[in-house]
């Protein structure tokens, strides 16, 4: 189970960093380990820098191709800074992903270009029909920079073929294709995912405080950069979750209606009468 | 000077590798490293993964902001494969770079969407008048997604900011607008930048020949998914590059006709009448 093992591991790679100033961790025979983040910020906790990835299900098509082969293969960077809260980035290595999508679905707005690419090389908006036919094969999500080279897609495809190596090669596991989670048959099986992760003891090198302060000094001088016109804000890697989660701590997590209505189904269908949702 | 203290700083961490299993460095006050795969290679000819990034000058604006602040911090990841040549992943975390868009201006070719915004946030093309105003800070080149968010322009800023932080705060170095090689009255100075250099002894984790051939793997199921219509080949990184490179070994580098006579002035200029090219 991901989220075991994930945690284990990252605290074995905390261990070794303890003990050595870098320790690294890979594991193989897993399942989705939920938030990629999640890893990092225990490493940060400590005092350390946490980077994890993961490959995944078979969805994205590399640069000049059309079949689903590549995961969208997260990678998260973890940084301890002065402020109240840390610098974290996590990212599939796709231009988007399938939740993302069926968002767009569920709210009904097509998708922009360089998200999706269709079995015949062209690019794809119409986000319903996409959600059944990239279950199909007749689609595939596509790399961080889109289609072709142009916009740089090689570039994203490269940062996915990173995080399916890192995943698979050390620990002699399974990859591509074969972490499809269902067999030739249609039914479903586990996936086998790989993941690694890392920690890196700051205090190995400088002083955990002058590090804090310069990671600090540039997030903020980020953030105080000339903005474009009609933004009145640039943000840095996890601050909008920060804020987000400080502000759904005060007023819950809104849920749109088709979410609403896929959970009072699945209440009715286990029999959950127990539970009450405040959109009940 | 960069290209100097990289190698000594790459071999240091391939020893540190040898003893601990992994090992890091951060240099402080360096130049231009030069080409930053050349760095991943040294760990690569030593069975061990090679990564590296660095800090460049401030030409790239963050998600949502004009103002060049960021450098185009390239990150470079280079794996031993069962190959005739390794996996070589070396981008610059910008959809394009400076080099790019000189060799677009130089063909008399408009440069693609997605590469460069103005100082009133419009996404430009002109690339005879971009080249002038990058200079003058009236356009920044865009992270790896292009503006805003829809293209995930937002994780091409964060893999540039990752770097950054890597680059700069293990080793207390300036950062951002610091690095500039100009001074306030327009005067060349040393740009004084970070770099970061880790090698991972893949004996620590697994044998280093199930580690190329899980990897080789995985690249050559990748080279033979199904291409997109007009495409007859899909590439790996490191792969254009390694074929460039027997093909170049063999007839010559071309040079367009701009480069040509930029070097024969140059050759004027400084007198060099010994030295004579193929193409005078």
């Amino acid at each position: 189970m991901g989220q075991v093992i994930g945690k284990k591991a990252m605290e074995t790679a905390i261990d070794k960093a303890s003990k050595y100033g870098m320790g690294m961790v890979a594991v193989r025979n897993s399942t989705h380990y939920g938030i990629a983040g999640y890893y990092p910020l225990m490493a940060v906790e400590k005092g350390m820098i946490g980077i994890t990835g993961s490959n995944s299900r078979p969805t994205v098509a590399p640069t000049f191709g059309v079949e689903s082969i590549l995961g969208t293969n997260p990678i998260a960077f973890g940084m301890p800074t002065d402020e109240e809260f840390p610098f974290l980035f996590d990212c599939a290595t796709s231009t988007a992903q399938r939740g993302k999508i069926e968002f767009f679905a569920r709210t009904n707005r097509n998708i922009p270009e360089g998200w999706v690419i269709g079995e015949n090389g062209e690019s794809r908006t119409d986000v319903q029909q996409i959600n059944i036919d990239l279950d199909k094969g007749k689609a595939a999500l596509l790399p961080l920079g889109g289609m072709g080279e142009l916009g740089s897609g090689h570039k994203g495809y490269g940062f996915a073929t990173v995080v399916e190596i890192l995943s698979a090669a050390l620990q002699g596991g399974v990859f591509l294709k074969a972490l499809a989670a269902v067999d030739e048959n249609g039914r479903h099986k586990p996936s086998r995912l790989g993941h690694f992760f890392i920690a890196i003891d700051i205090n190995a090198f400088t002083e955990l405080e002058s590090f804090k302060k310069t990671a600090g000094d540039i997030l903020r001088q980020l953030r105080a950069s000339k903005k474009a016109p009609g933004h009145d804000r640039i943000y840095t890697a996890g601050e909008k979750e920060y804020l987000t989660r400080l502000e759904r701590m005060k007023t819950g997590i809104p849920l749109n209606k088709k979410l609403q209505d896929l959970i009072l189904n699945l209440k009715a269908e286990y029999g959950l009468s127990n539970y009450r949702f405040s959109f009940e």
